[in-house]
């Protein structure tokens, strides 16, 4: 994609994003059927008005990259085995549990194009729901032959969560360093990702080396996600990515090309651009961004974290996984995953 | 207690409750002290702002009775270990959690006579520390020697949500039949006593006939002490509670005396109840409410889940643990823990 060409769609459409995923998951399909099965499964309870909610946020579960990443992982390092269905299915309930009180955090009214949970049930069943969902989760890592699981994930969920409170700190802090931003982003959203593919690649079998590769793997893969998110968050048409649009500015959310731009303007151009983020005006904000070309910067940072999530899998042999997992880095850049 | 007679001060003052809470704990004292360090140690991050707000919330941590209870069963049934420390460290993690997502769903302005942290950092900030809390406690529960105290409490903790879930969704239901309220509150609040209590005993090496004692008993303790609690929000004092007083009927939750009290009226009278309890008549509601015997009747309930809690455990033999185990039952009568 070019971001810095205009502000049109920029992502291919979802169909098209559909497409590649589904020949992108080829090699684990039976295995990720077996997670969605048992998602659906877990996400449940015999109240009624509670299975219904649980019900409508099945919805949540969108392209499933987290549970894939953990079995195209442990895929690439040997057999999947129960543990990989069990973790996949604990990474795709995290990730729903974070999306259920994300949207009570951004006072969302859609997600995934549909009615958000909090918009349909109030904040306060939001906030228990996905305490809920955590509790469960949590109880169901339980179920591996191993405590490694548990333990990982329960140490990235912590970290997730401190990622998104210095978020919500730095909010309207326009002198953000850039080192902060990726403190951030590595916090509330590449770590789950980083967790779920070394899970993987662990729970086949995968020694300490490799295990961490792919920790990293998932770290980049997860940091160029974010900016890319950020970035369709400025210039992403809300038909496409279904959600509310431009809120990371409305909110005082600093992203990258933001902080980019500051960081190259000089006190008037600093002033100027402060004044078209506080007041909403889109427009201008987009047109200085593009000034300094700071959309390009941040698509660049993310094809560079793209490239080392890449070069990082050379310790593993050469062949159709490897391949792959290139291919599932590359579609990073593509679009919002 | 006689919460029946009057609307004045129903509880002994808060140093009274103190001195014999301080009596109940010493057996097991030192044990207690290395969970509240531990515990202390645990709510830390390196970052300033999450540091400060960690620190602020070490003050929710009260009467400490949850870990109490862990401790005290492990000390009754065996030795205690470093699974019991850690673990009381993990039931009063996954308390203050609750604690701190319960102000968000109250609107709590305060919470031990201090601000409370959705007043004072909003209520983005308390949603995500109370999911690092989650987290965190999950994490440290791994640390033990076997993982059924991580298995116990995260299903717990499942079911404490459903509870409040279900709470939220009967508010304004005056309808609830009595045996739902027994739902809910089980739930929400005894679950996390009853589990704390079973893996005390659990791990001090007790067999499954005297964990499942154990864990009725925190269960009747828990029942007992939702009671008192509901029964203190009506007619507790402010300055004694440390809490927003009377928020159960302005929110419109179903307790049990008012429950109580629409099973005893006709329709006139229940028309009467139920719009003094909508425009928040507090003094008429009182009334009302004392005609019927309904603070008598929930104080009955409560006294009668205490000798329930008391009866359950000549699984063990007569001692001074066994009597100091019926004497903290007696104390959930005598005031909030």
């Amino acid at each position: 994609m070019s971001p810095e060409h205009n502000t049109a769609p920029v992502t291919p459409p979802e169909q098209a994003a559909k497409a590649i995923l589904a020949r992108l998951y080829t090699p684990i399909l039976p295995e990720l059927r077996q997670v969605e099965e048992m998602y659906r499964r877990e996400l449940s309870s015999d109240d009624e008005y509670i299975a219904n909610l649980l019900e409508y946020i099945e919805d949540y579960s969108g392209k499933k990259l987290r549970p894939a990443l953990l079995l195209l992982a442990g895929k690439a390092c040997g057999k999947l085995t129960q543990d990989h269905i069990i973790l996949g299915v604990v990474a795709e309930m995290l990730h729903t549990a974070t999306l259920v009180h994300d949207d009570i955090l951004d006072d969302a009214l859609l997600r995934r194009k549909r009615t958000s949970i909090n918009a349909l049930a109030g904040n306060e069943v939001s906030v228990l729901l996905g305490d809920h969902i955590f509790s469960h989760a949590f109880e169901i890592s339980l179920e591996c032959t191993t405590p490694v699981g548990a333990r990982e994930f329960s140490r990235a969920m912590a970290r997730t969560c401190f990622g998104e409170i210095m978020q919500v700190h730095n909010r309207n802090n326009f002198n953000l360093p850039e080192p902060k931003y990726f403190d951030i982003i590595e916090g509330k959203t590449a770590e789950l990702y980083a967790t779920s593919a070394m899970l993987g690649a662990h729970y086949a079998g995968a020694n300490e080396a490799v295990c961490r590769a792919f920790y990293d793997y998932g770290m980049n893969l997860g940091r160029a996600f974010q900016i890319m998110d950020d970035l369709l968050d400025m210039i992403g048409e809300e038909s496409l990515v279904g959600k509310t649009l431009g809120s990371d500015v409305e909110k005082g959310k600093p992203t990258l090309p933001l902080i980019h731009h500051l960081e190259q303007v000089n006190g008037a151009g600093r002033k100027k651009a402060l004044e078209a983020a506080s007041k909403g005006d889109r427009k201008t904000l987009m047109e200085l961004l593009h000034e300094t070309e700071s959309f390009k910067y941040a698509a660049a940072k993310a094809g560079a974290y793209v490239a080392s999530a890449k070069n990082g899998l050379d310790v593993l042999p050469k062949g159709d996984m490897r391949d792959l997992l290139h291919e599932v880095a590359d579609f990073v850049l593509s679009r919002e995953l």
